[in-house]
């Protein structure tokens, strides 16, 4: 096991993103088909393939649906709306369309920005059977009062709604569940930042050994996560620990949201980690997001919160063409996958632990603690030996390693390797129940 | 039932304060009998006459105290000071004089503020049998040294005292108290600024549907509100939120001090109003004030708060003739009893529910659900959408509307509404035990 | 019993300090016996021998060391660094060294400040066979390389480590625990400040009516902490409150140090206190620091905080010559020491007390209680008054004094001496268990 070298992962992350980047994604069809088969390339990967019609929970599975070709044509055959340029163009789920039709009628299928007007927005329809097209501000006003051919290639039809998950099993069957929706088409940062890390995490936990199972789920948001809950209830009620991963990949400094209990383990573990990261922000929980309205939901309340760099809808960019290759950055991805392992030290490592000498401290000099952690200078050196003393003095079986950190306020691993010596040494007692 | 508007409510609340402004009222007699008897012809009203003597827990109901007249006059007759001036210029419940005396015999029987020489200070001697007059300290400077005849026209001698409650039943036998102190004199927004935010309440709520019952005590501050605990035990049991109005009509933000309990549903429900008002306090609860004292007294510790503008002793005219009708305004008592019908709406609607589908979030397009919402726009239909999915999310039988709307920081009535769509599509059970 | 005047103490408090600062003390040996035989000329002290050896939960009780005499001294004999200057020159628990050696073989024996290059530092070397010499920086760099005669004239053997105690007996055996460390040689903020002030604190208390049990324990530094704990279990867990003296006397604000319980009686009672102080500070509980690494350590666990102005290590002159006579002044010990005889106010004055009237106010006036408190005007009627209103308020059998105090914001004093008069009208009934 070699240590991660964040600077390192960088291009990996990013060139994932580029492969993934010119696929039309939808909540079904052949995008997020070779979206998994791209992710099957790197990880083992368990691809399913769920009926439509299938009910899951209050829902359905719904059509299928897959798209080839769409423009839009001016009289004399140019497309000046091309699927091909971009598959933002198309309103995602749109149905089948042919004929010609003049400006006005066409008007109220056309979508831009006004404000960002070289940007396409990103919009979708899945439950409503209609068409559109999104278009630049600038394309819009340019567009003349004539006729149009109008043209969407496209299939929507009784097929199956796909999702891979990729499963490294642990000592116990514990699990900690990383998520990240794969629905969208040609957007980098929400959500091919997501996979990307995602994907690194699990190359890197696969050659480690590991106490808790570790599950990667790549599915369609809502109905994907719906539907994965609906198909796992005996792996969900083993989560111990999830994180969503959506936006990861901006410039903007790292977000994490809580999980609906607020304080869980995984909530407190990201708040300890993330207070030493200059403009990190933790948020509270809210039902209102990505899939932990799903993981979320009272009758779950699984302990999942999202990690992101700039929030949904809090960057510009957002659901337009503007989150491109530019927006997401290698440094950014590398920093998001690098807290994630901080994070998996974190989760790994907490214990609780007896000091087996609890009247008075043990004389820490006699068995060579102090020594022990020679080669360490000045402050550093200080750490260490207040986290011998912390751990000694919090270790009466009711704090975890996690809780001495953080009433310490010294970094996790600090107090790890502490608690790590103190047990060599015989003066710690690991109880059962972490 | 239509939509109260605070505006068109001011000049009532207002008229009602002039019309009961002159009357000289105390702890008992008359003065309180005449004010009952005005809030009679507008709201249903218990009269109650409780004859002096009668024990009320560690007290006793005074002597009745009753006054016709009272002046000091001059050696050429001329009334000097005159209580038909003002009735604040009697100490209330001075006993009877009649007599001659030099100004330093008088002298130990006037009062008067020197900061303030044009304000005549209110002043009362109830359990210390003496006599007294109050006058601006202009008047008092220019009394010359020769002898003056006091007069105090005043009887107290075994009688009653006075109190009135108004009943408004409801669905169930728990109770929503009212209290405003009745014993001031001519003294506009402590009290009769609380007086006529309670009758205009009353008035509202008869005509309304309630889940609760109501009642509107108006009783002599203190010795009223011990002698009404005393005589109504079983009906104290039964409030489950209680609020003291005084000093509600002057032109500061309101101010809410919490009850005793510090966190009862009636504190939380004020302090998720107030805080969309600029500018209101909360205030912690604390033994002095006014009838709080009795309320929360620790064996009854009934969940009452007081709303007032600015609260009693807080501005420069509490308690002296410059409390007059120039110090309370139409726009400041409509706006009291805006958010007093604000907390009514809490009260009444705040309930728990059970989420039918807790596992995922139900599909609420295919129910109509944010379609029903339609007409609304933008920002308002964010929210309308938010409370749909926080109601959903934190409905697991533990968690009340109130609980909701703090949470979220959501409008109640949004969320409440949003309730009632969710339960009217079946997707919400309403818990028994709200 | 006199009330104490604290400008009084403080010449007594400064020339204890003055009499003790020759004394060369460390954690075992004649310093110690010498410091301990001064302080039983001012209060009954038991002295307690405890042979080299003696196993001390995790440790063991080491030789006993004293020393003659020290110095280094040139080729003409002059002494260039001598203990008879100060017995900071060498290094605490020196093993007796004699011989002629090159500066290059004395230098690393050789400890200094190039800081602050006129002050000899203070280090020890209780558990490492080794010796050395503490000088000035100037005095360092005026060694010029010749061959030093250097000389320790001390003993390393078999002995005894000694501890005293002074015990004052109360109404009940719960203890109130004041512990200074007295292993210190010529410093005087540390810890002879903590030394000062705990004898003055035992005189006075001698002479007063006392609840709780009083133990004033004058011990070394950790071993003897933990010496007194392994001889004294059944006395640690009748400790109700205790305090760790230590840098008391200097000019800073007052500190207070929380115990690992955090919300302990002495916790609240010490905040209490100090929020009326300027700049006084509270400090969350660390296991590092002095004592309170033993009384606190997990398997005790007792309510004991510290107290200092300026803390260990947060003033230049810490362990340092420039811990003199200076550095403490009259004043600051008497503070201290007045912080300290409020904080027993607190400790003796709290109970728990339950409104024999529980229902409504009971009517003060007529049991004179307002009049009671007369000769008192203004600001101080107003909060004694107040503080009648607050116990009755607050006194449901569930709220101690402190409570009282905590909740109101009224001085303890001023609760307490509501209390008394509440309880001597037969308004308030004392609980038993406070």
């Amino acid at each position: 096991m070699t240590r991660f070298e964040p600077a390192a992962a960088g291009p990996d992350l990013y060139e994932r993103i580029r492969r993934l980047y010119p696929i039309c994604r939808s909540i079904t069809g052949d995008g997020v088909r070779e979206t998994l088969r791209l992710i099957a390339e790197e990880i083992e990967l368990e691809v399913r393939e769920i009926p439509s019609g299938t009910p899951v929970f209050d829902w359905t599975v719904p059509n299928e649906w897959n798209i080839r070709d769409a423009y839009i044509a001016n009289a004399r055959g140019e497309r000046v709306v091309d699927f091909r340029a971009s598959n933002l163009h198309v309103v995602n789920y749109s149905v089948p369309v042919h004929g010609h039709m003049s400006l006005a009628q066409l008007r109220p299928h056309l979508f831009s920005i006004p404000e960002q007007p070289d940007w396409i927005p990103y919009r979708t329809a899945y439950y409503a059977e209609t068409w559109g097209f999104c278009l630049s501000h600038r394309q819009l006003e340019q567009l003349e009062d004539e006729t149009y051919e109008v043209h969407i290639d496209s299939s929507l039809a009784p097929g199956h709604l796909t999702f891979g998950q990729s499963y490294l099993a642990g000592e116990t069957a514990d699990e900690v569940l990383f998520s990240s929706h794969v629905c969208h088409p040609s957007l980098c940062n929400d959500n091919l930042s997501g996979i990307s890390v995602a994907v690194s995490l699990a190359k890197i936990l696969r050659d480690r050994p590991r106490r808790y199972s570790y599950r990667f789920v790549f599915a369609p948001g809502t109905i994907g996560a719906i539907t994965w809950l609906a198909l796992h209830q005996p792996q969900a009620e083993r989560v111990a620990h999830g994180v969503i991963l959506a936006c990861a990949g901006d410039r903007g400094p790292l977000t994490y949201k809580r999980s609906r209990r607020g304080g869980a383990a995984i909530d407190r573990a990201f708040a300890h980690l993330l207070k030493d990261r200059p403009g990190a922000q933790l948020q509270e929980f809210s039902p209102l997001g990505y899939d932990e309205r799903q993981y979320c939901s009272p009758g779950f309340n699984l302990p999942v919160g999202v990690l992101s760099r700039t929030p949904h809808g809090c960057f510009p960019e957002y659901h337009t063409s503007a989150d491109d290759l530019d927006l997401v950055a290698p440094e950014a991805l590398a920093d998001t996958l690098s807290l994630l392992l901080e994070l998996v030290d974190v989760i790994e490592g907490d214990a609780t632990f007896r000091n087996l000498n609890p009247r008075c401290e043990p004389q820490l000099g006699r068995r060579g603690l102090y020594a022990a952690m020679g080669g360490h200078t000045g402050q550093d050196r200080r750490l260490r030996e207040a986290a011998l003393l912390w751990v000694l003095n919090l270790s009466d079986g009711g704090h975890s390693l996690l809780d001495v950190a953080e009433r310490s306020g010294l970094p996790f691993g600090t107090v790890r390797d502490a608690a790590a010596s103190l047990e060599a040494a015989g003066l710690l007692e690991r109880m059962r129940s972490a």
